[in-house]
């Protein structure tokens, strides 16, 4: 196991949020960012969002010093009505233009009943799952889309990659089982996939991309011959161009040519969008029954037939469910390659290197 | 062209909307509402969704004549907030239904920017995209989430169908351009288009349904021994399960075991649940700006490069567009079979058959 991953290292929450926040105050931003952005990025390790978290550290530290992030933003709500606003997060840092705006939604969704809030200029702001789960302390439906930071994606049947693998996630209460929280790529596979099979020199299956000739690409060493495919094809497809425009457009964000690849360009302002819809069940009859029927079918679906071979039948969030309590109380598992990255980071910026647990032995 | 699609008369927008409310009305609706049906089934046909026009009136008219269907219902709001509302539509036809919650979410959105208006005891409404669209002519989106009237989706690794295809359509105002118009069910194909090969004689591709041993299934003829595939496999089950929670459970409406299999039971009360979110573009900016950038998009999607062999790039909604441009002149086409189904409904209720246009050639 340890070795099959290439993890030897835990970090436990607390020392995550420690690390991350000491990071991004180092290179600039205020101690309340800090601590704000390091609790949402640790928050995505601790539930398995291993793509999304401390990982993506040293790619934000450089943005943050070649000047594509504002560090002292002016984070404003430049449009708003009873049931929607938008903020235009100045080219700050996503997680605290997000994060913001979410809150919005939900203080607007408890008068209203729904709320939607939308943001311009914002940057990547990790998973999506994070956002759409945030409402659920409320008794809050959370109903999130995003404009993904590189596109990966063409159009059905075309190769200009015009769009990304555009995010949507759903965060929805339960009473004695877990919410069900949905996250996903509008791809059948995303590109933090393709790049671990490349780190790891195994082929990619058939369906997760195709070259110029449209013909099926399995190596991913070669992924910038290809394109990722939407899933069912022409319905991923229009699932990413209606989520770009909900995301982006609608906000006056950036979509289409507009996107910037920000991972092969660290200056250019990127004007992301994303928006979360929020829904009070307060106003529609009560969260209790809601939150009853979800159980109830929760237990359904789980207690079902299953096909030959099927163990279990998962309901959508219940495996990074199950991981964040376990990472809580063992810390998240972090590959080798990414602590050496960190401690080269924590020296270089004179931070006290992440600490973390021995590693476990081989098989544990 | 003619034989191949079983096609070889077409009926005018005027004479489908004619028939429909005068069978409709023969059958105990109310002469209003047998118009608002009729309007919104012809529509279907006039968009090319002819699995959701006039094709299903005699499965409606059995319903109604069986006491299926409330004659006149009192379709009322149950609860209500500024940006939200819950129709309860007391069992009358889902048309009457929907298109009273999309005008109230229109007013709404008007004031608040945003609305949510879901429906309880509502029933089959035709295509999704009817409703999605309506927001348009007031430079509004629509987005339109919908529980479907039989399981036919069963949880990834799972057998017992507690899913249907649940559909989700958006509907996004363009300029110059057609509107962007998306309507997808959940998984590969639609139940409706299993039939269609089923009639045809016609095989069905790999990767539309699955056996109970979880092997691909491609004879419509055994659909009954099998299970529709989501679209992206966990994704699209995901996908069907959170519209449905959003479309059913929300509102009080069915889901799951509750789902009542309209197509062999026509008697017992559905229960059917759908939403609508309006977005009033006004709220976010104008619509002028956002009109133009879908156009912007909308042509770098068009004009990009293609893969070999793909003569076009096509927009979600682009064909259905021309197809009602060309049906509005024309008449939509209708088979031979469902024309010989209309003429005996027509004989037994005493209605005037419905009047065509002469077959045209073959290969006109």
């Amino acid at each position: 196991m340890a070795s099959q991953d290439h993890t030897s290292h835990r970090a436990q929450g607390d020392e995550l949020r420690r690390f991350i926040r000491q990071i991004l105050h180092r290179v600039g931003l205020p101690a309340s960012d800090a601590d704000t952005v390091g609790s949402l990025m640790a928050e995505a390790d601790l539930q398995g969002s291993d793509g999304h978290g401390v990982i993506r550290l040293p790619q934000y530290v450089q943005r943050i010093e070649s000047g594509g992030i504002n560090r002292h933003p002016d984070i404003r709500v430049v449009q708003e009505r009873a049931a929607m606003a938008v903020v235009d997060g100045d080219n700050g840092m996503g997680h605290l233009v997000v994060s913001r705006a979410v809150r919005l939604a939900i203080d607007k969704a408890r008068e209203a009943g729904v709320a939607w809030v939308g943001t311009r200029h914002s940057n990547h702001a990790g998973p999506a799952s994070l956002y759409a789960r945030m409402p659920l302390a409320h008794d809050m439906i959370g109903l999130y889309f995003a404009v993904g930071n590189a596109n990966h994606l063409p159009p059905w049947g075309g190769m200009d990659m015009l769009l990304s693998t555009n995010p949507i996630a759903a965060g929805i209460p339960a009473g004695d089982e877990p919410p069900v929280v949905l996250d996903m790529a509008t791809t059948v596979a995303a590109y933090g996939k393709v790049k671990a099979k490349a780190k790891r020199g195994e082929p990619m299956p058939e369906g997760w991309m195709v070259d110029r000739q449209g013909r099926p690409l399995t190596d991913p060493n070669r992924a910038h011959e290809g394109f990722l495919m939407p899933i069912g094809g022409h319905k991923g497809y229009g699932l990413a161009l209606i989520v770009g425009l909900l995301a982006g457009t609608l906000q006056g964000a950036a979509m289409g040519r507009e996107v910037v690849d920000f991972n092969a360009d660290h200056v250019t302002p990127t004007n992301t969008g994303q928006a979360i819809l929020v829904i009070d069940l307060a106003a529609f009859g009560g969260a209790a029954p809601f939150k009853s029927a979800v159980d109830t079918l929760v237990r359904d679906i789980r207690g079902g037939e299953r096909l030959p071979g099927v163990e279990r039948i998962w309901l959508p969030g219940e495996q990074s469910h199950g991981k964040r309590e376990a990472y809580e109380r063992e810390g998240a598992p972090l590959p080798d390659a990414l602590l050496q990255d960190l401690d080269r980071l924590a020296e270089r910026l004179g931070v006290e290197p992440l600490r973390r647990a021995q590693p476990e032995p081989v098989g544990a």
